[in-house]
């Protein structure tokens, strides 16, 4: 089952911390142990695991770390955004004191984007930051948050307020862990698939839609090929623009100003984070649109992808004073202005920092209406 | 009473962050507003200050900064190694939020260890990292902590088992805050100055022996001076060796194996930091002793300075298997050996992974014998 090592590499990313692989195939898991040598990894691993993940895929990574000569402990935590707090990372300090954990040794995270943040914090501040390894089983983890090195908790103020930029030494996405994802967070992680299409590709974004199908079926090589690209973009985007310095690795955050503020208003118990950010680039479509960025018609084509892929593309019965304040104290805002990420065309995405507060409510506004 | 900048500057520290200046020197605190001009800050400060540092001074600092037009807001915390927890991090991280700190904000640490350590944890990781300037006011702090980038917190389990390589914008010292020091802690400081001597400056270890009256009585400028050489010293050190990846950093870790176990042992209630390092660096020159690195005569000598700076060069009463078993869970710690940092000769240290336990159990034994 397992695809030939080089065929499965969708890139290389390079940081300042140096180099790393980012995998993606079927079964790759299984190749961890190789992949631990060629990163040159030491032999002791502390696996962090979601308890969503099967107690079978999770034995998988640890048998296969162990015939590598990798000496691996597990510690499981609890599903959901409420992981991604303080109080958990302590919970891993703790585990990691018990057991001694040394400098030479590897922290692998194996779950979502909760994990991934969470575990990759712990690993960016234990004894002043050791390996880290992503082993991501969301669609949202491989073709976005487990690339890249943001790792963070959330705080009661807010979430991502806290963390660090810590690059893994090896990201290993395996397809098959998607075939048990429930459907709400699959479409999730399309909406991060389909982001990367519509500010920087528009073969990819012209492939989510001719080939809806199939790919949501994730049968056969197509769909492999279609997130390998996806990885490959966003290893592209934070390869020149590690540290959100320039004005590169802001595009990935179309729709996630109004995305995050959806979030926030509501407690992060309503909508996914990909289904916020599903409305988020409707909002900022539509903002485009009334810029006269772009026509309505690239504003229904991204309707309608959206839209195939079981995504959101309004936010009814949420408060517009509610989204325009939440907007205003994202972290990314600098004295109070919003650097707002709007498209050009498809596959071409440009930030404004100029547009009116006005607008943005009255498209705000549109988007919450029943 | 301000010398001129550039007859301040102790040093610029090169690293992978960027270049930073090091300025020692009397009254400096009046010139923060151009040193932040200078290294590039924004226009919003956060001043985490030790409520032992008097609150004329901490008025200074926000005074100077405010005439540089930096709008300035001020957190005290408690003095002492208890500040240093993830708890006082949480209250930092929530004092920022409620005040909607943003990625171009800078936090200012105003204290010793403690404050430089807890306050520069906050700023690696609030949004994943904000400039960090380093105000000391403690010797030790002058010396050692405020530079190199090390920030840290405690856990229950251990000393700085969780922090971030986070180097500062700016480390400026001002001698006269030193006036006000209790002696002990003036005598902690001497310590760290003193180890740079020992492991790589033996003219300066020559001015310790030599000018100790003049040097403990904090009047003219050769105290200055001989703080503006230590910091030199450090800052060549860090700038070689970062992430103390190499064979350099840890050199300044002389007397810190036994030391960081002194405290451990004592619950960090007894020894000051440089007093058990006092003590670790006797161990590790009895050490180097029976290894036949080192005659007694150099053994002899560092007794003697530590004791004329009004250092203990024992620890009578303290259990020999506590240590040792301390100092094996030490984060430097690879596999299970130790790497002692131990004297060739005055100014000359080196690492040695290979020293027998029996060999440090011998010496802990006679260090604690009454």
């Amino acid at each position: 089952m397992t695809s030939g090592a080089e065929s499965s590499l969708a890139a290389v990313v390079r940081t300042s911390q140096g180099e790393y692989r980012a995998i993606v195939g079927r079964g790759v898991t299984a190749s961890i142990g190789a992949e631990f040598e060629l990163a040159g990894l030491g032999k002791r691993a502390f696996l962090v695991a979601d308890q969503a993940v099967f107690p079978e895929a999770v034995r998988t990574v640890q048998e296969a770390l162990e015939r590598a000569g990798v000496v691996t402990h597990v510690l499981t935590l609890p599903s959901g955004e409420r992981t991604k707090s303080l109080q958990t990372l302590e919970q891993i300090y703790s585990w990691l004191a018990g057991l001694r954990g040394e400098r030479g040794d590897t922290i692998v995270a194996l779950g979502g984007g909760v994990i991934g943040d969470i575990a990759g914090f712990a690993a960016a501040t234990w004894l002043r930051g050791v390996a880290f390894v992503q082993v991501p089983t969301s669609l949202a983890s491989m073709v976005d948050a487990s690339l890249g090195g943001k790792v963070a908790a959330n705080l009661p103020m807010g979430k991502n307020l806290v963390g660090a930029f810590h690059q893994p030494k090896l990201v290993l996405s395996d397809v098959d862990f998607l075939k048990t994802l429930p459907a709400r967070e699959m479409a999730a992680g399309w909406a991060e698939a389909i982001k990367h299409g519509l500010i920087l590709d528009p073969e990819l974004l012209e492939a989510f839609e001719s080939e809806a199908d199939v790919l949501m079926a994730l049968e056969g090589e197509q769909v492999v090929e279609v997130i390998r690209r996806s990885v490959a973009i966003k290893a592209e985007i934070v390869s020149a623009d590690e540290f959100e310095r320039g004005d590169v690795r802001v595009l990935l955050n179309y729709g996630h100003t109004v995305g995050h503020a959806i979030e926030a208003v509501t407690d992060y118990g309503e909508y996914l984070h990909g289904e916020a950010v599903s409305v988020g680039m409707m909002a900022a479509a539509l903002i485009a649109e009334r810029l006269g960025m772009i026509d309505a018609e690239l504003v229904d084509r991204q309707r309608a992808v959206l839209e195939r892929y079981g995504l959101p593309v309004s936010a009814p019965g949420l408060s517009v004073e509610a989204i325009m304040d939440r907007a205003k104290s994202d972290k990314k805002v600098r004295g109070g202005v919003i650097r707002w990420v709007l498209l050009e065309g498809p596959g071409k995405a440009v930030t404004r920092s100029d547009v009116p507060d006005e607008l943005v409510a009255g498209v705000i506004a549109d988007l919450v209406a029943r």
